[in-house]
Protein backbone atom coordinates (compact mmCIF):
# COMPACT_ATOMS: atom_id res chain seq x y z
CA UNK A 1 0.00 0.00 0.00
CA UNK A 2 1.04 3.44 -0.59
CA UNK A 3 1.05 6.24 1.31
CA UNK A 4 -1.04 9.71 0.31
CA UNK A 5 0.88 12.83 0.87
CA UNK A 6 -1.31 16.36 0.71
CA UNK A 7 -0.19 18.61 -1.98
CA UNK A 8 -0.21 22.61 -1.50
CA UNK A 9 -2.82 24.71 -3.94
CA UNK A 10 0.43 25.83 -6.26
CA UNK A 11 1.66 22.44 -6.87
CA UNK A 12 -2.31 20.97 -7.34
CA UNK A 13 -2.55 24.30 -9.99
CA UNK A 14 0.46 22.88 -12.10
CA UNK A 15 -0.84 19.54 -11.93
CA UNK A 16 -4.10 20.52 -13.09
CA UNK A 17 -2.34 23.16 -16.10
CA UNK A 18 -0.21 19.84 -16.70
CA UNK A 19 -2.71 18.09 -18.58
CA UNK A 20 -5.87 18.67 -21.27
CA UNK A 21 -8.38 17.17 -19.50
CA UNK A 22 -10.55 17.01 -16.18
CA UNK A 23 -13.96 15.93 -15.20
CA UNK A 24 -16.65 18.82 -13.85
CA UNK A 25 -18.93 17.11 -11.03
CA UNK A 26 -22.20 18.92 -10.75
CA UNK A 27 -25.97 18.34 -9.95
CA UNK A 28 -28.39 17.98 -12.62
CA UNK A 29 -32.09 17.64 -11.14
CA UNK A 30 -30.80 16.86 -7.99
CA UNK A 31 -28.84 14.05 -8.75
CA UNK A 32 -24.67 13.99 -8.83
CA UNK A 33 -23.51 14.29 -12.65
CA UNK A 34 -20.04 14.00 -13.55
CA UNK A 35 -18.64 14.66 -17.37
CA UNK A 36 -14.95 14.74 -18.62
CA UNK A 37 -14.11 17.65 -20.89
CA UNK A 38 -11.54 19.41 -22.14
CA UNK A 39 -9.82 22.77 -20.19
CA UNK A 40 -7.14 25.54 -19.53
CA UNK A 41 -6.13 27.27 -16.47
CA UNK A 42 -6.40 31.08 -16.96
CA UNK A 43 -4.40 32.35 -13.50
CA UNK A 44 -6.50 30.35 -11.18
CA UNK A 45 -9.85 30.21 -13.09
CA UNK A 46 -10.39 26.94 -14.84
CA UNK A 47 -11.95 27.79 -18.06
CA UNK A 48 -13.83 24.94 -19.85
CA UNK A 49 -16.38 24.62 -23.12
CA UNK A 50 -19.27 23.10 -23.16
CA UNK A 51 -22.72 21.85 -23.80
CA UNK A 52 -23.48 21.71 -20.28
CA UNK A 53 -24.60 25.10 -20.10
CA UNK A 54 -28.09 24.21 -20.67
CA UNK A 55 -27.70 21.67 -17.65
CA UNK A 56 -26.35 24.10 -14.75
CA UNK A 57 -29.02 25.93 -12.60
CA UNK A 58 -30.14 28.80 -14.89
CA UNK A 59 -28.80 30.82 -11.40
CA UNK A 60 -25.29 30.37 -13.37
CA UNK A 61 -24.96 33.98 -14.76
CA UNK A 62 -21.98 35.74 -14.79
CA UNK A 63 -21.76 36.69 -11.68
CA UNK A 64 -22.13 33.42 -10.12
CA UNK A 65 -24.09 30.66 -9.89
CA UNK A 66 -23.60 26.89 -8.75
CA UNK A 67 -20.69 25.25 -6.78
CA UNK A 68 -19.10 22.39 -8.87
CA UNK A 69 -16.12 20.48 -8.48
CA UNK A 70 -13.60 19.95 -10.98
CA UNK A 71 -11.09 16.76 -10.94
CA UNK A 72 -8.21 15.72 -12.99
CA UNK A 73 -5.97 12.77 -12.07
CA UNK A 74 -2.95 11.02 -13.56
CA UNK A 75 -2.97 7.72 -11.82
CA UNK A 76 -0.25 4.71 -13.08
CA UNK A 77 -2.46 1.43 -12.90
CA UNK A 78 0.75 -0.54 -12.58
CA UNK A 79 2.98 1.26 -10.54
CA UNK A 80 0.03 2.49 -8.44
CA UNK A 81 1.70 6.12 -8.38
CA UNK A 82 -0.04 9.35 -9.44
CA UNK A 83 -1.75 12.21 -8.13
CA UNK A 84 -5.51 13.43 -8.08
CA UNK A 85 -6.88 17.45 -7.77
CA UNK A 86 -9.99 18.44 -6.72
CA UNK A 87 -11.28 22.30 -7.08
CA UNK A 88 -14.39 23.15 -5.63
CA UNK A 89 -15.87 26.63 -6.62
CA UNK A 90 -18.32 28.61 -8.06
CA UNK A 91 -19.07 27.79 -12.36
CA UNK A 92 -19.52 31.59 -14.37
CA UNK A 93 -20.84 31.77 -17.56
CA UNK A 94 -18.16 33.68 -19.45
CA UNK A 95 -20.32 36.27 -21.24
CA UNK A 96 -17.45 39.21 -21.82
CA UNK A 97 -16.94 38.80 -25.90
CA UNK A 98 -13.19 39.70 -25.41
CA UNK A 99 -12.46 36.45 -23.44
CA UNK A 100 -15.45 34.46 -25.06
CA UNK A 101 -12.69 34.91 -28.33
CA UNK A 102 -9.63 34.08 -26.75
CA UNK A 103 -10.92 31.15 -24.82
CA UNK A 104 -12.52 29.35 -27.99
CA UNK A 105 -9.31 30.05 -30.07
CA UNK A 106 -7.29 28.85 -27.35
CA UNK A 107 -9.74 25.95 -26.33
CA UNK A 108 -10.57 23.54 -28.90
CA UNK A 109 -13.59 21.15 -28.21
CA UNK A 110 -12.55 17.63 -28.56
CA UNK A 111 -15.87 16.39 -29.68
CA UNK A 112 -18.38 17.48 -32.31
CA UNK A 113 -21.23 17.89 -29.99
CA UNK A 114 -22.57 22.17 -29.94
CA UNK A 115 -20.20 23.61 -27.36
CA UNK A 116 -22.18 26.83 -26.96
CA UNK A 117 -20.90 27.96 -23.41
CA UNK A 118 -17.08 29.00 -21.62
CA UNK A 119 -17.53 28.38 -18.02
CA UNK A 120 -15.19 29.45 -15.78
CA UNK A 121 -14.81 27.73 -12.63
CA UNK A 122 -12.95 29.90 -9.60
CA UNK A 123 -10.88 27.88 -7.63
CA UNK A 124 -12.09 28.66 -4.37
CA UNK A 125 -11.29 25.24 -2.50
CA UNK A 126 -8.34 23.61 -4.18
CA UNK A 127 -7.08 19.87 -2.46
CA UNK A 128 -4.75 16.97 -4.19
CA UNK A 129 -2.70 14.23 -2.99
CA UNK A 130 0.20 12.31 -4.64
CA UNK A 131 -0.14 8.73 -4.70
CA UNK A 132 3.20 6.33 -3.46
CA UNK A 133 5.22 9.57 -2.99
CA UNK A 134 8.47 8.49 -1.25
CA UNK A 135 8.60 4.91 -2.27
CA UNK B 1 -13.12 17.04 -34.06
CA UNK B 2 -14.64 13.54 -33.08
CA UNK B 3 -17.70 12.03 -33.44
CA UNK B 4 -19.54 10.99 -29.84
CA UNK B 5 -20.42 7.28 -29.98
CA UNK B 6 -23.19 6.14 -27.30
CA UNK B 7 -22.43 2.88 -25.84
CA UNK B 8 -25.18 0.17 -24.51
CA UNK B 9 -25.49 -0.91 -21.19
CA UNK B 10 -23.22 -4.10 -21.68
CA UNK B 11 -20.63 -2.50 -23.07
CA UNK B 12 -20.28 0.48 -20.66
CA UNK B 13 -20.15 -2.53 -17.97
CA UNK B 14 -17.42 -4.43 -19.66
CA UNK B 15 -15.71 -1.31 -20.23
CA UNK B 16 -16.03 -0.41 -16.05
CA UNK B 17 -14.95 -3.98 -15.13
CA UNK B 18 -11.90 -3.60 -17.82
CA UNK B 19 -10.34 -0.92 -15.54
CA UNK B 20 -9.17 -1.22 -11.70
CA UNK B 21 -9.98 2.80 -11.08
CA UNK B 22 -12.94 5.05 -10.94
CA UNK B 23 -14.37 7.98 -9.63
CA UNK B 24 -17.38 8.08 -6.77
CA UNK B 25 -19.43 11.15 -7.00
CA UNK B 26 -21.29 12.72 -3.89
CA UNK B 27 -22.56 14.95 -1.82
CA UNK B 28 -20.60 16.30 1.11
CA UNK B 29 -22.30 18.57 3.08
CA UNK B 30 -24.18 20.12 0.17
CA UNK B 31 -21.48 20.81 -1.96
CA UNK B 32 -20.31 18.31 -4.83
CA UNK B 33 -17.09 15.64 -4.24
CA UNK B 34 -15.32 13.45 -6.09
CA UNK B 35 -12.39 10.99 -5.15
CA UNK B 36 -10.71 8.65 -7.07
CA UNK B 37 -10.83 4.86 -6.03
CA UNK B 38 -10.14 1.53 -6.90
CA UNK B 39 -13.16 -0.72 -7.86
CA UNK B 40 -14.75 -4.23 -9.01
CA UNK B 41 -17.86 -5.41 -10.81
CA UNK B 42 -19.46 -7.80 -9.21
CA UNK B 43 -22.48 -8.42 -11.61
CA UNK B 44 -24.27 -5.49 -11.93
CA UNK B 45 -22.94 -3.83 -8.96
CA UNK B 46 -19.39 -1.75 -8.34
CA UNK B 47 -17.81 -2.68 -5.24
CA UNK B 48 -15.23 0.08 -3.55
CA UNK B 49 -13.22 0.48 -0.06
CA UNK B 50 -13.10 3.54 1.19
CA UNK B 51 -13.02 5.75 4.13
CA UNK B 52 -16.01 7.91 2.64
CA UNK B 53 -18.32 5.65 4.79
CA UNK B 54 -18.27 8.62 7.60
CA UNK B 55 -18.87 10.96 4.43
CA UNK B 56 -22.29 9.20 2.95
CA UNK B 57 -25.41 10.10 4.89
CA UNK B 58 -26.32 8.59 8.00
CA UNK B 59 -28.90 6.84 6.07
CA UNK B 60 -26.74 5.24 3.53
CA UNK B 61 -27.78 1.62 5.67
CA UNK B 62 -27.32 -1.88 4.04
CA UNK B 63 -30.91 -1.05 2.35
CA UNK B 64 -30.26 1.75 0.35
CA UNK B 65 -28.76 5.62 0.97
CA UNK B 66 -27.40 8.24 -0.84
CA UNK B 67 -27.53 8.39 -4.09
CA UNK B 68 -24.09 8.68 -5.91
CA UNK B 69 -22.53 8.78 -9.51
CA UNK B 70 -19.32 6.61 -10.47
CA UNK B 71 -16.99 7.25 -13.32
CA UNK B 72 -14.36 5.44 -15.29
CA UNK B 73 -12.79 6.62 -18.24
CA UNK B 74 -10.24 6.18 -20.30
CA UNK B 75 -8.86 8.55 -22.64
CA UNK B 76 -5.66 9.13 -24.87
CA UNK B 77 -4.80 12.37 -24.95
CA UNK B 78 -2.67 12.60 -28.03
CA UNK B 79 -4.61 10.75 -30.14
CA UNK B 80 -7.83 11.80 -28.88
CA UNK B 81 -9.88 8.57 -28.83
CA UNK B 82 -11.44 7.02 -25.79
CA UNK B 83 -14.25 6.06 -23.66
CA UNK B 84 -16.21 7.24 -20.43
CA UNK B 85 -18.87 5.63 -18.45
CA UNK B 86 -20.93 6.81 -15.82
CA UNK B 87 -22.90 4.73 -13.10
CA UNK B 88 -25.54 6.78 -11.73
CA UNK B 89 -27.35 4.45 -8.44
CA UNK B 90 -27.43 3.98 -4.70
CA UNK B 91 -24.61 3.14 -2.69
CA UNK B 92 -25.06 0.99 0.06
CA UNK B 93 -22.81 -0.22 3.29
CA UNK B 94 -22.21 -4.09 2.84
CA UNK B 95 -22.32 -5.22 6.15
CA UNK B 96 -23.28 -9.19 5.49
CA UNK B 97 -19.85 -10.58 6.73
CA UNK B 98 -19.35 -13.28 4.30
CA UNK B 99 -19.43 -10.53 1.48
CA UNK B 100 -17.24 -8.15 3.08
CA UNK B 101 -14.85 -10.63 3.61
CA UNK B 102 -14.68 -11.83 0.37
CA UNK B 103 -14.75 -8.40 -1.45
CA UNK B 104 -11.60 -7.78 1.50
CA UNK B 105 -9.67 -10.59 -0.22
CA UNK B 106 -10.26 -9.44 -3.96
CA UNK B 107 -9.97 -5.62 -3.54
CA UNK B 108 -6.79 -4.63 -1.59
CA UNK B 109 -6.76 -0.69 -1.24
CA UNK B 110 -4.29 0.83 -3.03
CA UNK B 111 -3.66 3.61 0.08
CA UNK B 112 -2.88 3.32 3.34
CA UNK B 113 -5.67 4.91 4.48
CA UNK B 114 -7.79 3.36 6.92
CA UNK B 115 -10.81 1.52 4.66
CA UNK B 116 -13.01 1.03 7.00
CA UNK B 117 -16.29 -0.14 5.07
CA UNK B 118 -17.63 -1.70 2.22
CA UNK B 119 -19.89 0.12 -0.48
CA UNK B 120 -21.69 -1.23 -3.36
CA UNK B 121 -23.27 0.70 -5.99
CA UNK B 122 -26.44 -0.11 -7.79
CA UNK B 123 -25.67 0.37 -11.80
CA UNK B 124 -29.27 1.96 -11.85
CA UNK B 125 -28.58 4.18 -14.72
CA UNK B 126 -25.36 3.25 -16.59
CA UNK B 127 -24.54 5.82 -19.64
CA UNK B 128 -21.34 6.05 -21.81
CA UNK B 129 -19.83 7.42 -24.98
CA UNK B 130 -16.72 6.38 -27.26
CA UNK B 131 -14.92 9.26 -28.42
CA UNK B 132 -12.86 9.24 -31.80
CA UNK B 133 -15.56 6.05 -32.72
CA UNK B 134 -15.17 5.18 -36.41
CA UNK B 135 -12.10 7.39 -37.34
Amino acid sequence: MAPMQPLGRERCLELLASVPVGRVVFTLRALPAIRPVNHLLDGETIIIRSSLGASLPSTATERGGAVVAYEADMIDVEARTGWTVVVTGTARLILDPARQTRYEQLLRPWVDEPMNCIIGIDCDLVTGYELGAGR
